[in-house]
């Protein structure tokens, strides 16, 4: 009933690598992946308006029920007329689960098979979160993908990830028949840790049960790219192909091209928004410190070309101005260009797989990430050159 | 030679109060007076953008000299293309000189009749300023309108407001000589503090060098509004009526009618900015503390009707959630309406004074802020009820 809202259109295919391109309708918009979306834990992203948010090609935007459950309240976020109206946000809406929050309170939580007890990291009051609380919650916030509730244990640890598999896998049966709101997708989380055979297990048990869309989780949490990769292939082989894949977690320039090469569809992650604020900005050369002394002088935009309102209208040395003064509008320009950058190398990605392109685009950014690393100069995309740190 | 380009014409003048209307011709664009300026004392109005300046209805916007010259430095605002373009704002700019900040460092300063050695707020750095220094700073920033350099002593000690004036008239005799730049007005500072016979001299000193504007400092340091009052009908008695007058660091909604019905013609003050910032927001029913608790459920917006970006958007339950949870678009909201407040009361004073009804404004301003105070309900114009704390 929920999935007639929600289809997910496959509009082109890479024939180089696993990339793929769609369309997935939503109640408050199509969304075209691959899809990077921002992240507004707190029913905000940090430092910019709605309108931002738009402006910078902002299709869909993440919030967090742990948190929203904790403040200002779920019940309070439903009276007001749902989380789109309280936030002023119209567009597509995903909420994260807060599983991923509850279990990094290390100490402050208590796991058994029906659910979790854990403190409040606002004022240390005692909270229950079970698969059917984490349902009425995401309901009552309304957005438009809800995550199941999920257990994320340390991913090197067997054992652990093993029995944390099997409590994921009753959350999301229990999660599915708890979830009615027919304006909402219910996505499942994939687990299984670092064990190859765990995630393609975890990913034919939750394709057996019929998501609309499948989370994978419990990755960026340290381990190497090339780990990440062979999971994300194990994924794309066992995952249906006709539904969307969310990375979860996952938001610099180099890890969309190997998870997009490997067909990933959707992404989040704080990184843009939580560097901006740290003063440290994307470009085609790799990332910029903006308290660096050298700009002081420097007229010319973070990224000649760009056309976020930050390099349209300021130069480096104004914003690195803005950063020393501790002023406000430092942290609001380089989040805006952050989140610009990353939106805009998703649509040229995105463009690259339309066009059949996308191969050739994968191996020059290969070629230039391995070959010059963060030297590496003039180019034809905006990510080449660019390494996580 | 400087004074072509900064034409003032009267427009229009109320009958029942020294009220006055005008345009301020400058090279940036028309001020149209009266004209309320937000400050960005750092080259940037705390919170904002400069297009969310003009949407809020700026046209002129005060910068600091004394803040710029110890950060980033004026010779480096110069080789960046001045003030303007550092700062993205393209109309009308005003600097204040810093005298004011000079002679607010208490301990950290020591006056001569040359000049004045302080340390910097930021490092503890040994600088002087003198009239010549702070015009080569001020025209090195390249703002529209300069202040020229004056002391500001405690308002109600006559000998050393005497000593202050003396020097305050030296001194602008030096600014004058030293300011030699044609597209930048060079206003003068009458001092004086709460004494009506040293304001008369100070403005008939200050009226014989011929300024083509003049500011009113020293005041909005704690007199009550019937003393500044009293001070203001002198300068309106003995300043040319064909300058525009600045009341220096006064933005209080009660404060525009008594000093425009006294022949004010612009206004600057911080107030706005930094109540936004601590949560206190302007609207028709006084101000509201947007931390609380009883907002936590409301659906209207900070001021029902209000055209900003804010009261367009949102609701007073999600700006005060912004608030408890410590975000920046809390900080942005409340500064976007209490400018847009501000200045659409100032438009509506100007539109009275054309339309030859400020004099009806003012008593029906006067009735209900006396009568109602911060009780006071529904009205015909924004400030009704509003009184400054």
């Amino acid at each position: 009933m929920a999935r007639m809202s929600f289809e997910f259109e496959l509009v082109a295919r890479d024939s180089a690598t696993r990339a793929r391109a769609g369309i997935l309708h939503t109640p408050h918009g199509e969304l075209h992946t691959p899809v990077f979306a921002p992240v507004g834990t707190q029913a905000t992203v940090k430092a910019v308006t709605p309108r931002d948010l738009r402006e910078v090609g902002a299709t869909l935007v993440l919030a967090n029920a742990y948190h929203l459950y904790l403040r200002p309240g779920a019940e309070r976020v439903a009276q007001l007329g749902g989380l789109h109206a309280f936030m002023g946000w119209s567009g597509p809406l995903l909420t994260d689960s807060g599983g991923y929050q509850v279990f990094s309170l290390e100490g402050l939580r208590d796991v058994d098979d029906d659910g979790v007890t854990f403190k409040s990291h606002l004022d240390g009051s005692l909270h229950r979160f079970t698969p059917e609380k984490v349902m009425e919650i995401e309901q009552l916030l309304g957005a438009d993908i809800a995550m199941a509730f999920d257990e994320c244990p340390p991913p090197l640890d067997r054992a652990r990830v093993e029995t944390a598999l099997v409590r994921t896998h009753r959350w999301a049966e229990r999660c599915q028949r708890a979830h009615t709101r027919p304006d909402q997708a219910l996505f499942g989380i994939v687990q299984g840790g670092a064990y190859a055979d765990l995630r393609a297990e975890s990913a034919r048990f939750l394709t057996s049960l019929d998501f609309p869309g499948y989370g994978i989780g419990g990755l960026s949490v340290g381990e190497t790219r090339a780990e990440r990769g062979a999971i994300l292939e194990v994924m794309d082989d066992t995952l249906p192909r006709d539904r969307p894949r969310y990375l979860m977690g996952v938001g610099d320039p180099a890890d969309f091209f190997e998870a997009v090469a490997r067909g990933v569809d959707i992404f989040d992650c704080v990184l843009p928004t939580r560097l901006a604020r740290h003063g440290a900005v994307f470009t085609s050369h790799g990332r910029v410190n903006l308290h660096n002394a050298r700009l002081a002088g420097e007229t010319a935009p973070i990224e000649p070309g760009c056309e976020c309102y930050a390099c349209r209208n300021f130069s480096l040395a104004y914003i690195r101005h803005l950063f020393k003064a501790g002023e406000i509008l430092g942290l609001h320009l380089a989040t805006v260009h952050n989140l610009h950058f990353l939106l805009a190398l998703m649509g040229e990605i995105r463009r690259a797989i339309c066009a059949g392109t996308f191969g050739e685009m994968y191996a020059l950014y290969h070629e230039r990430s391995s070959g010059g690393g963060q030297q590496a100069s003039g180019n034809g995309f905006q990510a080449s050159g660019l390494e996580s740190g």
